[in-house]
């Protein structure tokens, strides 16, 4: 997921005069043009660190000199300096706000998926953790790149990378054999098609009418551990993949984990996201 | 926060098109041209619903029918059907997503905030719970009305509709004083003046100067019934509203209403948001 | 209403598009690619110049170098220069039109803004001249800053920053004390609540309703006197700020302001724009 | 000048999406949802009323019913009712201020053209009057388009529709001969050469070299008889159109316009607007 | 590739918006305001149809009532009539150009790929064919769908869909093993590898390291054969895809698919576009 | 056909970020941040080049330099390296499709209008050689501009530029003098009239009307002839310009020249492109 420094820019400009409306009064008034400062990105808590470079991307673009001290995945403590700043006050104190919204909102989400992955880790289980696509409408991108710093996988990025035959699909099509040999003709050579299945026969359906990936939806642990075994005895464990999604919460997700299954996806990984909490603070005024 | 239905649709458009990138594959594919559904949108825990008006728009700007069945800022139980939708199945399929991750954060936001209301309504306070300009990037207006509709204050709407001087302003300017004076002399009539104070004496100084909202940055509660005591005693309670900031919790939040503050506000309403979780159900196929 | 120049230069450079459509033949055709050339804006009567740092981030955007001899809301005299450009000639001459159309229409806004208040303070009143939301379409940040650099208010930025009820408002409501009462529910406490009354009882109810401004509209200097009284005797002059509006002139102007209102506020500043005569004369050709 | 209703809504949408911000506030708290009115467009001088079409296609596209009771280009009077509007009160209100800054404005420049027109017409003249493109910076459209409802000449629309070689093309290129020949061997058969030039030699130089048209810049209404009968003379009256523009004002107008020249060109007319005062007026309150 | 109309209309209008400038002069002169006409598109020439959704979708946006007679993706002759408009005279003449470039590019584009299809299964090989990234700037979506509607494979959509490894970055990392592994690591488990080689021998390698396909870039159909032949003799004729590129025309496009690779994928299908002719033609004018 | 570098660096953006969708995975993925490479754009076949300035302009606004070592215009062998590119590794491959897509399709435009050009000229005729507006769809500056590089005539740039009569006007007017004259008195003096005609009488009438340029609609050759004759007869040959259009090729362009028509004009070389092929080298790693 990597952008030009331009492309990325245009879209935090974006967030940046939505947030300023038609102007900052409070610093327009207040501050003297001109007026030159230093100013730090510090965290209050602990986490991973996400969104560096999208903060750096904006300063610059605003003509501000920005250092960034940690990385962008890094694992941080509480009162790490992420970034050091110079530049214009008036610019910098209009910036502030949209600054720290993207950055603890992608920190946040990177905390959170990276403590998960480190759980299923410490146990041993090399399951992927992945996201979906409930993110905060307009931030696919963001919220999508702030799990993968995480350590998580992304998923599919819109609608147009992967094929996944959903719920919804289903019950119009009304056939999982039907539905995936249909797309499996028409489909690009350079896509996957991915199922999601309901139970465990329609995971065999699903893999034997040539799906290279199965979701088992709002499974137990169990279902899931007895779907897996199915697959593997009728010979396609090599040659699917398998997903389990919904109901898997952090207090659970060692049950999933074991079930021998490859991806775990959390949609609460990118909708119920806690911001990484960090303050902006002037540290020195270098020109009044 | 009214919004002529042309202008909201063309904000709720932008996030649709970020999701479905070049196309929607698997609709295209699997779903046939001129199929018909029926389909709902259900609630799969209670709280307070939000996002309504903006689902609406999106579907009829898409040219399906819609029917709400809750109004926005109702309490709802959990299987409570939100709306009925009829139209163009692969439409819809595109849309689903966009459409249940603008529902379920606004209503989410909502559910919360009015969950901190009636705790502090319940405890006998009068009590304003605000919400700040902690929002997700580009949901400025999402986010705010999502307050609003679970009965919160929604602040400032962006950076030019009032002044706040805040911490790193004062880090600038050095003296509370002559900050509020300077800008009550040049900002326009229309706007208020609030200042971001740091301990009980800088309160004083700020109302005295003439701040119309005095706004108490991490302070304990004890802190802040001191300081709303010694506005009191100088007589600058009925002319300064108070708001308290930071570090409020819903553990401690009925401590803080109990002291007598005007407005508490809470960064976490916008930036730490719980889903509340939703789906959409095709519950009929009415043409293939 | 201070915005970064990144955000600035989107908002000019969008002008500038319109303006040269599909390119500037003329140059493209008459002048060679790579001259240089060294030019100057030149006021052609004297005035207040607003519109310098719209100017002068227009031409850096383009890579040509500006500098300012004048400041915004400096008062000039005709024939004084007030900006040096250097740089590719073909791109200054495809952004002269622009330049001087925002530059001229800017300072011929603060140019009449500035003779009216100094009208109003030569007489010895203290009255506030505001402009209204009566700008030319999509140039309300342009308006309302030229008139603040003309030393006017801004007044209301938009429809999200003040609560203003007007007559057609009460043609609906029916009734000021519920409308104000109302609305003082429901409002935020960062936002002032204005009401517009067309008679002198009106102004009384509105303001013991709650309101915080009380605007006259169409009345004339004889009654808006009164009404101030009327305020004054029942105690409410020191609690409600009060702006007449409609048939002033400049011709009236002290009139008004003799009756002891607080602000003054005039569509024509923005709608009835006299632009400022200036010029942008090439100097010399410094590389052919 | 046509444009589909469908790209002009565009446009104006943009117009609306700025004046209205995050939300009106006032009309969200003040008016109930789903009040219907009946309002009016009303004139409250007299003049010639242009943006008819462009205010039926904003009140359109927000799902308002428009009726214009007058055509764009109409001389009215004072109290004429220009348009009915029926539907939802919130939205009218939103878009109140949008739509009478546009047909005041627009009203405003066809108003002074045609009073201009009438004035040289009256005197038994045929020139043309035109505007130039020193008009409100984004409302290029919407100026030249007024003109033209007006009865006025729209010139060049910009940049790309007509090659005019002016002051600092000639102070690069040195010779107004050599410039016109080199912009004729290059430029599209499709386009008219048109050349500014400073006096009565150069404008026959200019003709000679093959432009179509030759404007005379800041001549006195004398110096333009003498360039008239000079290309007269020369044989080139036929053949080349001649424009007067700069200093033109409406006490000279019958100056210039009596020395036979085709074009009489004016900034003033689209820089220098004074807005047709109007009002909108709720009539009825249909539904509550 | 299903796009909402909403969301597809977005993108053909600004077509229709460039093509236009500031107004339709011809139309707005030549054709009566209200003029009503019955027009049809007609093909000039045999092939496959390509953009009729789109032309649909263009024209029922401009309030212009538009029945299709040949459905995407169907063969017709010279003379069809593809479809029947009706509606306002101005903005059908307006949009005119805009229509049928978009039909003629995508038909002409379905055509030729539909031709090559032909050829290649009519030999009796099952080879998809494929197109390339190699499109006209900013027309991603049409081009592409233009190809499916042709039969043709879209191969991916944009740079997100799809890892390919190309002869620039194997000249980068040095290494195609390495950088197979370091990709199959790290990438999404939604996403498919592939690696472009330049010789039999990388091929074998890239399979080794778990590409999914395998890109001969610039083989000879001999080369092809042999590579083919090694894979299947090393066992990874079933796991891996093989795509041929590069030097492939309708001429020797035959002895390409004689190899037995999987996918032809040539760039000439959107770069090299014949338009199929067609015009519009106004049959009737319904109302003057 | 001017653009500043500012202007003409948004439009191509919009087409840089519509190929790479979410994200540039294979880079991110396989190529280091902070690797700098050195690479080269070569041509692999001769022609004329054209795009350069558009290619070095995408560049540099992302930071990359760029060296041209041809200038737009120039025509170029096999094998020529075109321009040499030192930077970010990443951010170029991300770019390194739009360059070239932009590159070669303005230059295959280029050269195939040079082409034809060369062989009109070559025996001996001075006849133009211009395209329509049959472009790409918004591609409109890109394809002009490519033209005119290659030699050719732009024709009108959008539909404000020129008064063009066409087929289906006169289909709703039914006279073409009538036509005409409606529209000579209305339009403004900066604009010619063209009138597409079917039969040669139709080109007098047109004449005679007062039209600057007649053209000669699918006319064959001896058509054409007798056109010019009668036009010349008529004493119409030096105030009318006449165009042939429709059925010219390059095998039947010369007997079109022959005829003594002054332009030519030929939608297919904008509509019916071959590109010209060229591609981009890394040719040296400088960091890693």
């Amino acid at each position: 997921m990597f952008l030009p420094k331009r492309v990325l820019e245009e879209k935090i400009r974006k967030f940046l005069e939505e947030d300023i409306g038609q102007g900052d009064i409070t610093t327009s008034l207040a501050v003297s043009s001109g007026t030159i400062v230093e100013a730090e990105v510090v965290a209050k808590e602990a986490g991973v660190v996400a969104g560096v470079e999208e903060a750096v991307t904006l300063l610059e673009s605003l003509n501000l000199q920005a250092e960034a001290l940690v990385a962008d995945g890094s694992r941080i403590e509480e009162k790490t300096i992420i970034m050091k700043i110079v530049g214009d006050a008036r610019t910098l104190l209009a910036a502030e706000r949209t600054l720290l919204n993207l950055l603890t909102r992608m920190s946040g989400i990177a905390t959170t998926t990276n403590r998960l992955i480190n759980k299923v880790q410490d146990a041993g289980h090399k399951t992927r953790i992945a996201c979906t696509r409930k993110v905060a409408p307009g931030l696919l991108y963001f919220d999508k790149r702030a799990v993968m710093l995480g350590g998580g996988d992304t998923h599919r990025l819109h609608m147009d990378d992967l094929v996944l035959i959903k719920d919804n699909h289903l019950a119009i099509i009304g056939n999982v054999a039907d539905a995936v040999k249909k797309v499996r003709n028409a489909v690009s050579f350079s896509k996957k098609i991915e199922v999601e299945v309901t139970d465990v026969k329609e995971a065999l359906v699903a893999a034997k009418a040539g799906a290279d990936i199965v979701m088992f939806d709002n499974f137990s642990p169990q279902q899931v551990k007895e779907a897996v075994a199915l697959l593997e005895r009728e010979g396609f464990r090599s040659k699917v993949l398998i997903e389990a999604s919904g109901r898997i919460t952090e207090r659970n997700i060692l049950e999933y984990a074991a079930t021998g299954v490859d991806v775990l996806s959390l949609g609460e990984l990118t909708d119920s996201v806690k911001a990484l909490d960090m303050s902006l603070e002037v540290v020195e005024v270098k020109r009044k």
